[in-house]
């Protein structure tokens, strides 16, 4: 069939035409590749051991907070691990990290009706001290109407009622809701509140509260921070709404210790020709106290580290090493990824490309991709192997809050996503547990991400800055 | 366009001439009721009054368990409306009720990992004391299997982990898991446990526990019965089922204190031509001390007196009484049914027709019946009126705790159902909140159980029993 077309048509396909011009001039040949990417899956998606390995994480070391001992066992397991699989360069790597304690805590309507509130304290914030604080609630949605409000909100306990838009874009509604849950408390303070209680960052499900990092803002005064769920958070704003006039009363025995010993948890499989060039892949070991951690991010942690031992158990050793990274703190410090860059900022150079899952492997669908246009090319091109694992796309830029240090200088930056309500749905709560996830879902990550790792740590050019 | 039957045909659609030749013979004109019909859906569907009420009630009066203030609170707040509603006969009936108190509660696993459980008393169970019990853990999945396992369950807790199948008929579902929550106990007593736990009865949603109603067999050991998490009892059954003999810790409060003072709360709409002659509907007003009880009952309560409140709004009085009543101690006794049943137990075969809603009202569908074939008849054609509210059909039977004790006296019984999924997520749950019913559904259960009460209570005749 033949298709004779006018001018506009012309004009229209042109830049379809010219995507694979460029492919053509900047690519290598994929074809040698197709072979180990099938292999990969097979191994993968014929067995629920990454799944299984999930579940040793989350049934023996739940809560894996920094500073905790759950996290320090989690720590020593993955370590013994690892030098069982048979790994190169097996490792912990010292990082100091923050130490806060949640101690028990409770809030509650206690006019014009008691209710008992289902509510978890943020993470880093001050405790009540044992009386706890009890005051009239303003209940805002923005920042700006705190503004408005002006002295109203004078001895107050202020609660940020802002929905977590359940639309198409939940990234983007998560960074909407996490800035009061992060800044929250500070902007309260600076209007004279007591306390601040910020909606939970999540769809309202079953009464599930989330918990989350904040951060005081210096030279403010430090007042103690809570989420509610979304139930509650809607109870508040009826009664405020009615003009019941309701009190609020908060008592929490969250603390800060000093600094406590943690550590990033490393494994080679050593490249076969430039040993020196690293490809990462990781995810975070910790979790907030309250969760299991499943899929936060236990199941970013399984499925990297069973991407390298997919590839160990096939024999397939790229030209590049592949590096697996088990970062601490990412939760309520970021000192793990700080830590690997600053203690390998001399090698950024020679990391050819980052990889994280820290969004889930809930339906892995996509990566996400910070870099060059060229890179984006090359490793739209891998994901072309990946449909039958149901990874199809490149998003517009990696969600990878460990690598953020290195993207920064410039390391290409990748992030496995899929879907994205099911993780918020249990994200920072209790629920986080591995029921959650199926078995094929952490597989497929799984291989995805060794194919991925494996192709680009063996193309015969690094990708392209 | 005429159509030419062969013999097969005809035989097969001799069942579809039947069917209204019967309904001719037996049915009084209904078309009359068209009018009165669409007046309701209009008034009641236009408008978000029932669910406001709803919110009323929730909001002021949570955790309405029998014996509780909250419970009380809303017998007067109750009374209090439907006098300024100006109904008939408005009127609280005493009812002793039972008084069982949660008090502080908490289950953990301590070997071999610490684990948090997400956990509720069973309503009716004995506290465990303040030291608390810790026993190895058996798990069973049947009352089959904890007999099978004989001596291994002395000095155990055993955890009956019966799943709730989350497949078509969830009352069936319901009813199994049910058995374990009732007389869990008793079964594990006998054989020599500590205590027992259930898994909750309802689906796994998001780490939430379901309480609900035991009792204790006479002359068995009352050993302690709380409800898990589907979540923890899949954590339970892993360590179990992996020879971790995980060992449990178990500290509940709770107690029974003697019967308390409750009520069921009536009101009528005195009939016209027959005041003797009653339809009864209604709902229960406790609920669970932990559960704002907004499906389960709030939104039966408030959808039934509403029903009431749309008819004399719209001055639709019926030949027949028709009577609201809100049950007390449906929960953890059925003494207000009981109650009731022994109050008018002379009236009883003047009750023409007795609807509760008691099974939520999410997307109402239909009706169940317990009746004659006649009477089902003569409601099945009021309910195609009601098609254009969604309620569409009539089921096989009713689902109506409050009136059992009026059916097993022949009393036609009738309950509003709908997605029974919606209703056992929420179920005995602290999720049970108002935010999970949409204004315009309990508008259209209003409005249907106005139209069919309304259309009963003046039929010439009254239901054939």
């Amino acid at each position: 069939m033949r298709l004779t077309l006018g001018r506009r048509e012309f004009v229209a396909l042109l830049p379809l035409l010219a995507a694979p011009l460029t492919l053509r001039a900047a690519d290598p040949d994929m074809s040698a590749y197709a072979t180990a990417a099938e292999r990969i899956r097979r191994a993968a998606t014929g067995s629920d051991a990454s799944w299984q390995r999930l579940v040793q994480l989350t049934d023996r070391f739940p809560g894996r907070l920094s500073g905790s001992a759950s996290l320090s066992g989690a720590i020593e397991w993955l370590l013994g691990e690892l030098r069982r699989d048979g790994f190169d360069a097996v490792r912990a790597e010292r990082v100091l990290v923050p130490h806060w304690r949640r101690g028990a805590e409770q809030a509650e309507v206690v006019t014009p009706h008691r209710h008992p509130l289902t509510m978890l304290g943020l993470g880093g914030s001050v405790g009540t001290g044992p009386d706890g604080v009890e005051a009239p609630l303003l209940v805002v949605d923005s920042f700006e109407a705190l503004t408005k409000a002006g002295e109203a909100a004078a001895g107050q306990i202020v609660l940020f009622n802002v929905p977590f838009v359940d639309g198409p874009d939940l990234l983007a509604s998560y960074r909407t809701v996490g800035r009061y849950r992060g800044g929250g408390a500070s902007a309260a303070a600076k209007a004279g509140a007591v306390a601040a209680l910020v909606r939970s960052a999540g769809p309202t499900t079953f009464r599930s509260a989330h918990t989350g990092g904040m951060r005081y803002e210096a030279d403010v005064k430090q007042i103690p921070a809570a989420a509610v769920s979304g139930e509650d958070a809607d109870l508040l704003q009826r009664l405020f709404a009615r003009g019941e006039k309701p009190v609020v009363r908060l008592r929490m025995g969250a603390e800060l210790l000093p600094d406590a010993e943690s550590a990033n948890v490393i494994a080679e499989i050593t490249g076969r020709t430039s040993p020196g060039e690293i490809v990462l892949v990781g995810g975070h070991l910790d979790s907030w106290d309250v969760s299991p951690g499943a899929s936060d991010d236990g199941g970013g942690v399984v499925a990297t580290w069973e991407a390298l031992r997919l590839l160990k158990t096939l024999g397939l050793t790229p030209r590049r090493t592949i590096r697996f990274v088990a970062f601490t703190n990412e939760e309520n410090g970021l000192r793990g990824g700080t830590a690997y860059h600053d203690t390998y900022r001399d090698a950024l150079a020679r990391h050819v490309l980052a990889i994280e899952s820290d969004t889930g492997v809930f339906s892995p669908s996509a990566f996400g991709f910070t870099g060059s246009p060229a890179a984006r090319e090359t490793v739209s091109r891998v994901v072309t192997m990946l449909e039958p694992l149901g990874v199809t796309s490149i998003g517009a830029r990696a969600e990878a809050p460990d690598l953020g240090p290195l993207g920064r200088e410039s390391v290409p930056v990748m992030s496995l996503t899929g879907d994205f309500r099911r993780y918020f749905e249990v994200h920072h709560t209790t629920a986080d547990t591995p029921d959650k996830i199926r078995p094929e879902e952490i597989a497929a990550a799984a291989a995805a991400i060794a194919t991925m790792a494996y192709v680009v740590a063996d193309l015969p050019e690094p990708l392209a800055r």
